[in-house]
């Protein structure tokens, strides 16, 4: 049996929030309260879900006093700002931004790969980038298998990533499409209907995108690999909500097709959806609502030795956010439980 | 002063097809006849463009005489078919199909990259596959810089690739989705609109599939590099008509970034768009209708030696099919004008 635990969400409002909120009665978490925070302009406004409904209150520090943990979606500034407070108060901050993944006392988990780690925070557990953690959804499995040792990758990723208000932009430039109108970009610096932008969050000197790094850092710290190496790609493209993953992955031992798909098929919350001759093989439009991240096109790589090629593709506001998030509440939750 | 050729389209009613017209009297190719020639299905309709008009013929054997020069864009069965008896008639063929392009006698001709090779022929030359012309605009610059070794691409491909009906679909599928209605897709085996299929042309019991294996073999032919090493995925997106390639190659010679920048910036039919703190990257919406492929997002690699990463974008009818096959073609009447 679980503990009942007192929770928020911050950033109730946004895409990931609203996901929270589903997942959270979907999922039956066990709680005994449930405050939705969102920012002083959103308080006050009514949000229904599951035949109940709740009110927004502003996510100021005294807000949540009482709570056991809080789900941070809010963007990096609000956590940074915010959730040293939330901890000072004796709730465990879980944070969806990338305000502190990297710090050194703050665990960055995904449950499958490194859950354990989840109970070494300091009031703070960090979840992962959305690439990230759907990327590492194949090539952990993987790297268990074969010892990985470096990762190319390219994304092609929704827009479901930018917020509701990018969901709802390519959903205006597709209607201006059709009545033969113009439906100006806001959200991204160009049009994203019927078209990609080799670009998500902002460049760095080294050419890369703070994206791009996110996969190259961010992978080294939850598989405990400071040596990888890693080359992303990231592409927003024009799909609502899931994100894919074309990855080539070299590894320290020889490879075995049979074993890596067998490895894919056991590892949990992963799909194996790989038979080229059934057409079957993973695609944004199945996989937004899915638990499950999908793996497939499996190939012994032609371009590097020891190397595998795959294709993986994930539910961005789910496991690259929202579901991510509330499985480490869920292993908080559990372990309460147990004590 | 060119020599005028009479010159043969078959295939005149597809996407390819009426780009080549388009492109010919925009380039003012020098020709004194011009036929346009189609399955018997098409025979007799009438096309007009830039105020001429054209009767269709139909593309048999008997319709080519007379002619210096056709260029094919009707698939590989139709070239089989029939292109050796028009070579027999004494007629030059331009093969946009994948028929001929990895037989030892014909040569495979980007003009920037192996125009030479181009006169090499026995009746037959090979337009390259659209993803492999496209890349190696990118490619070729840098092998020519660095020495050229491996290759790991990912393309985002538009639906011009399948011709005319998949253009179709994709617009028929998103006007669908604005009325809320269903739309089944017939090109593609799944919705393309809003979603990504990792699955161009046929798979290979590899687990490559045929598109992906062009990118490695036409691309040695090509640049005449019989141990390259190459790797793709290749993946249809939801963009009307220019592809891209997200591509890590790595290099004999260490890589500098200048350097690299400076030979895409001198390689005539690419366009250097390199400038991220202007957000400036090359984007299929504006690489659509254009000669040149651009090239951005060029950064030394993270993961391999010696490489480097960059975007490629180029107009899949144009540089991906006919306008390279013009090019050809341009060649061919340069020459016999010099004898």
């Amino acid at each position: 049996m679980k503990k009942e635990l007192k929770i928020g969400i911050v950033g109730a409002t946004g895409a990931v929030g609203q996901e929270l909120l589903r997942l959270l009665l979907r999922r039956e978490f066990p709680f005994s309260e449930l405050r939705l925070l969102a920012s002083a302009r959103s308080a006050g406004k009514e949000v229904t879900e599951g035949g109940r409904t709740w009110t927004i209150r502003e996510a100021a520090p005294e807000a949540f006093a009482g709570l056991d943990v809080a789900i941070f979606s809010a963007g990096a500034s609000v956590s940074r700002e915010l959730a040293p407070a939330v901890v000072e108060r004796g709730c465990v901050v879980i944070d969806n931004s990338s305000a502190f993944r990297m710090d050194a006392g703050v665990p960055l988990v995904i449950p499958e790969i490194n859950g354990k780690e989840a109970f070494n925070h300091k009031g703070i557990i960090a979840n992962p980038n959305c690439s990230t953690a759907i990327a590492l959804m194949g090539l952990f499995p993987l790297h268990r298998q074969f010892g990985l040792k470096r990762v190319i990758a390219s994304t092609y990723q929704a827009v479901s990533g930018s917020g509701a208000e990018a969901i709802a932009e390519l959903d205006a430039q597709v209607r201006a499409y059709v009545e033969g109108k113009e439906s100006k970009p806001e959200v991204y610096p160009y049009p994203i209907a019927f078209n990609l932008l080799p670009h998500v969050d902002a460049f760095t000197d080294s050419g890369y995108t703070k994206e791009e790094l996110k996969l190259l850092y961010e992978s080294r710290k939850i598989m405990n690999l400071p040596t990888l190496k890693a080359s992303a790609t990231c592409v927003r493209v024009p799909v609502f909500r899931a994100h894919s993953i074309a990855i080539t992955a070299q590894f320290e031992h020889v490879v075995d097709l049979d074993q890596a798909k067998k490895a894919i098929r056991l590892f949990p919350g992963c799909d194996l959806m790989d038979d080229p001759e059934k057409l079957s093989y993973p695609m944004p439009l199945d996989f937004a609502g899915k638990i499950n991240c999908g793996v497939g096109r499996m190939r012994v790589d032609f371009a590097l030795d020891n190397a595998l090629s795959f294709w993986v593709v994930g539910d961005q506001l789910w496991k690259g956010a929202a579901l991510n998030a509330l499985q480490i509440a869920e292993l908080l939750a559990e372990r309460d439980a147990e004590n």
